[in-house]
């Protein structure tokens, strides 16, 4: 490599949402060294299933903390979105080359990719123009194995930096089956399905007799098609879903445009 | 009205981002008396800019409330999406034939529509197959005059509940300007708008000289087409985007394909 070169060394910004203290978040980083400057940001708390919630009430603290030897580590105070807004601006001054998040423990495939924080804070580095890869592992496990996720990570993350530009705006969800490295089939680029929790509230009352409700739900794939990450990810391939920010249903712009009768 | 269709009076459901004792909630639970049964669940406090977060680490309370006379109306301590979940499985025991979100003080156009609570509950509901319709106005004052907003509330909500099913997925995000109502030139039927917030976050430091942050921004539009929610309002017309909740990029996707060399 030469002298120019070393001085360009990609920044990667790593964050989450199960906190930077996570082993997921721990193991992506472990994974990206050597690759570039890293630097992560990441909540100072769990922060699952926060989606695209940002902190508009009240301020933002940011500490640095002890990581991953051979990376740069802060702890915020806010949302997975937070930190990647907060990263920018206040830790590295400019954008990243590249952002990734995770790697989640459990699943974000299907309509989870909306509620996730992962895949939020990953989607907001799209929309600043940052190529994104969001990670998740399907296993909830606080030991869950993410050998074979570490390797997939890094071959992605280096597709990435050394491609050329396929959207300004990538933003890809990755899942990872919680299978065995010898038993991954491959890779699938994939549709979102529409799976989603058919869910439930459990009702209790409290000591004082007052009732509280705890969501559950029972996980239901709608969708027959065969190119989706449900099917993908049962057929122990690791599905990535490019994905993107502008929600307008154009089908139904162009239905109501002919329909409309106000 | 024969009595058969007296007992089929629809049912909607409000909800909101700004708190169940927010002025624009009211506003629209007014308009909507004499269109069917009404019941309002809201958050108990403001949940501006939560997005599609929900609450799984935590219970969530539930307290029936006073509100607009002809509504039932329930105080809830989670999230606009929350609120919208719960509802359904706890308070209605079925689906609405209609959930309507907002008003919104405040306006959420273009990529506004990811962060903002009001329009995930609209899209939370439309998930679940529930027609919905997020409302705005782009009057941040407590003191702003929802009258206008109100009239196009109910017109649409009229439109829906009596017209053919355009989408079993329909979500409308619509945006007011905050004009008088004569100045206001119709309804245009739009797509979401590439313009953002340039964010920098205000450095501060606390009584301990702690720093903190705050997030500030001016908000930017780089699109120039003439059909997006931005340009519609800027010219005095209602804007309706027709919103999905399908994230995948499917330009990218194929290009992915193309061009995929793992």
């Amino acid at each position: 490599m030469s002298k120019a070169k070393k001085k360009e060394l990609p920044i990667i910004l790593i964050t989450n949402d199960d906190g930077v203290t996570a082993p997921g978040i721990i193991a992506l980083t472990e994974a990206m060294i050597g690759l570039g400057k890293i630097v992560v940001v990441a909540p100072d708390k769990p922060q699952s299933a926060m989606g695209h919630a940002i902190t508009i009430g009240q301020p933002l603290r940011l500490s640095k903390v002890k990581g991953v030897e051979g990376a740069e580590t802060y702890s915020c105070s806010g949302t997975p979105v937070d930190c990647v807004k907060l990263a920018v601006d206040k830790v590295l001054h400019r954008k990243p080359d590249i952002c990734i998040s995770g790697i989640n423990h459990g699943a974000n495939h299907s309509i989870n990719v909306i509620y996730s924080g992962t895949m939020s804070a990953a989607l907001e580095a799209s929309i600043e123009s940052i190529p994104s890869i969001g990670f998740s592992l399907m296993d909830y496990s606080i030991e869950a194995d993410f050998t074979a996720a570490k390797k997939i990570a890094r071959q992605l993350v280096e597709f990435i930096l050394n491609g050329k530009t396929l959207d300004k705006h990538l933003c890809l969800n990755v899942n990872i089956p919680a299978i065995e490295e010898k038993l991954i089939k491959g890779i699938k680029v994939c549709k979102q399905a529409y799976a989603k929790y058919d869910e439930k509230f459990d009702e209790r009352k409290d000591p004082h007799g007052r009732r509280y409700f705890w969501l559950t739900g029972i996980f239901q794939n709608f969708d027959k098609a065969k190119d989706t990450d449900v099917w993908a990810l049962k057929h122990n391939y690791v599905s990535v879903v490019p994905v993107q920010f502008d929600l307008t249903n154009y089908e139904l712009k162009k239905k109501l445009e002919k329909n409309w009768t106000l």
